[in-house]
């Protein structure tokens, strides 16, 4: 479905980002996940569940019942699930039916994020999310902080157009950052691995953005370098580094970098989920002050909520087939649309043969 | 369709409750029923009158237009048509055509209730009513009272699915009723009748439920019988019996007994109406004990339609088709099911015949 | 669609009043015009224009966006439109790709309103907008006046339904106008041109209706005409006088006559945008007089608003198909729309003609 081709939704053998830690408790909380329903909780030992979120006997939501111990108990009739999915008990009856059982998701909690694998649990190693310390959420030499939820009123994909094609800055936020938006009206450099892709701006002896300014406590023209790299498929982790302006034109000492982190889930095919994080790397004497920077930065993810709510819409409006036009600044986002593509077909061709071979 | 087979909605030669007598008055009220509009309204003598709920003219509808003497008149153009559905007049033409008619609805006003037959005039006999002094509502030894009104946002049948299987006590109402709910985990006994199909539980020497200690004014472990008679297609009665445990386990002096009503009827597809009343048998020197009765029920009543609203959210999500898992508790349930489809069915099969010999 | 043949909806080569000209100004305006999206603003100048209102690159709304000079800037990634629709910059790029453009319409103020023409641009003749003179709008020997803007929630064609009938004003508008709404219960005169169709009524030695007579500040028995005439597509416009009865019956001296303006144009295809405007013959002191009459009348046009609700509601749930009786009085209205399916099907089969010769 728009913008990818036809048919092809999200894949499905990934780790994504499901919650904050803090949302999942010991009370169920329901939340979709790719078009299903999944009740998350905590076991009496704190470690994170995610299991479907339908009871499988009259499709009561177990995301709006009960915890008893580390089981989940539907709200409606009481039948009670295991962790694993398993049924514990059905208070009707002593003997259980083989059907009865839901599906459990293998969850990963990092950092402050619990992450959720709706694949195949077979094939759902750990070792695939991205490196927390690497990315400077664990490392204890930059501040982060983050609990920015916001539920998007748009199709997943709309929010990695967005994320893959920064030259919106200047135009989408030029109210909400002051002046141009910080942006820059160029084409990006690209960069790409196996699971990831990525995004690239320089500029050089430019002013200073005002939100940078006030942030940095800085007056003056800069050189500065940012970008955003998706790792597939849900997390986008950028540096915005800002130098002092060197006699030759080069970068000179650094004022400050900042460290963002935005994370885009599929909740239905029209809908998603979006997480964002902020951090940085100067000293400060508030203890806040990654919580104050993130706070900063809301007002401005709510225009990329309205804008994703606008071309909804405007989507739905051309039943699903808007047209569009791709420009040269768009070389990240159509290669990040490819990869989901890709990712996507070979799940669905990975499975056709499983079939095959079954039958 | 869900619950019921593909296809299959709602028996239409059928007494349903559509209103409470004080909700029909001079002022005509819009209602739907099986999926189509009703205009109710009162004659003069206080007769109450159930019309098509369209005007053929201009699809006004009549529920929201003007009663003049006996007649309701269109509140778009004017157009008036007689309690038998016949036109009286057209503003601007003398001459009625015979099209310009409107469907008439047999009704019947008995207790509090007005019922309507959706079917075939000529096959609606109010004997077919359930005995409302038998129920205990019109009987002087019982003290009953009911204007509980709620618009159910799901599908009839998931109501009927709620009130054939009580197991949901103990876990649904856990919150409202208290403790677990007077719930009672065990294969309902069942009996079944022409036009009726009935569930019962028996608990013994068990403890008294929070709200009915309260309410029976009781402390103590007790004896108890409860069930629902649903009358097809549309009233489930019941009788919720509690006794004093006596010396051989067996009942001993009743403690008190409530009679409960529910009645469930098609509004739209994916909407019902529900109508609640209880009454008890013990005497009260509060005049106003039924009313206090109901008024305590209701918060239950409410949870109730919050589990409707969730199911047929997932129902509609999995396009209407959800897998189910039926257990042994749901035999009931799973007969008045079959019960539905039958009467469907056959008065799907004798419209065909009807059809055929007219060709 | 109903209330027109299947598949049809409206003509595109006509002029549609789209806006108060207090409407559209230097901040874009997002105004959805025969189901496609328009952004209107004002140049420099201040001359009025109307472009698509859909930013061919990710959809982005440019009624939601930037005016920059005379042109509107996507307030997405910036991509800059000329008010012909050709595009004067993409900021990450110097080259223009061909098909970097949008839809400009053309546009015409007169008097307080603003025209559009959906169709092909070169065929928008402003000589076939009715003449504003002539109606009473510009001539200051009337005095006119008008702002009131409603959305209609329901098709645009129901609105014409409610203009070209006017028998609906002793019901529709009883409780508004007071007494029987100034209605009058008869079938219409009828006379049609090349482009309009009237109807007309008369009333002779009849009660002066109390909102007329508040307004005339006149008690006692009237000879009144009045009807509308619907310049295709769009406007309505029409007189209603009131005399004094002569001696023999006939007119006598003129008491007032009142000048009405209904403006209908579809928004999407279940959803209309009305105008209206009033305007006086007589004298008054009080410079707000025309003010104040489209104030009065404000509250009636709200019960075409409930009406357009209520129908269209009824006619989706028949499936668009509901049933109809067409009486005596609606031979205006189904001559109306008969002249919008001959005036759509003519366009449908020129398109197909363009077509089959450059095939």
């Amino acid at each position: 479905m728009y913008p990818l081709a036809e048919g092809l939704f999200a894949p499905l053998n990934q780790w994504y980002i499901a919650a904050w830690s803090k949302e999942v408790t010991r009370t169920p909380m329901e939340r979709w996940i790719l078009d299903e329903p999944v009740a998350f909780y905590r076991q009496e030992n704190g470690a994170p569940v995610a299991v479907e979120g339908r009871c499988p006997h009259r499709s009561f939501p177990l995301g709006k019942s009960r915890v008893v111990g580390d089981n989940i108990q539907c709200g409606y009739h009481g039948i009670t699930f295991r962790p694993d999915g398993s049924c514990a008990e059905i208070p009707t009856q002593t003997v259980i039916p083989n059907v009865c059982k839901i599906k459990s998701y293998p969850v990963s909690e990092q950092w402050n994020w619990i992450w959720i694998w709706p694949g195949d649990p077979a094939l759902a190693d750990t070792a695939l999310i991205p490196d927390h310390f690497e990315m400077g959420l664990t490392d204890p030499s930059f501040r982060a902080a983050g609990d920015a939820y916001f539920h998007v009123p748009g199709r997943y994909m709309l929010m990695h157009d967005n994320l893959l094609d920064l030259t919106h800055l200047g135009y989408l936020h030029k109210d909400s950052f002051g002046a141009d938006g910080g942006g820059v009206d160029q084409v990006p450099e690209h960069s790409e691995g196996p699971n990831w892709i990525e995004s690239k701006f320089t500029q050089k002896d430019s002013e200073c953005p005002p939100f940078f300014s006030h942030m940095l406590n800085y007056q003056g023209r800069i050189n500065r370098t940012f970008g955003l790299r998706l790792f597939m498929p849900c997390l986008h982790y950028g540096a915005d580094t800002s130098y002092r302006v060197g006699p030759d034109g080069e970068n000179g000492e650094m004022i400050g970098s900042l460290r963002i982190y935005h994370a885009v889930t599929p909740a239905t095919r029209t809908t998603a989920h979006y997480f964002f994080a902020a951090g940085h790397s100067w000293a400060s004497d508030d203890p806040a002050s990654a919580e104050k920077l993130v706070e900063n930065i809301k007002p401005a993810l709510e225009e990329d909520m309205s804008a994703t709510r606008y071309i909804e819409t405007m989507v739905e409006h051309y039943n699903g087939r808007p047209g569009e036009l791709l420009l040269r600044a768009d070389h990240v986002c159509a290669r990040g649309r490819r990869f989901f593509e890709r990712t996507i077909r070979a799940e669905q061709q990975g499975a056709k043969l499983q079939l095959a071979e079954a039958g």
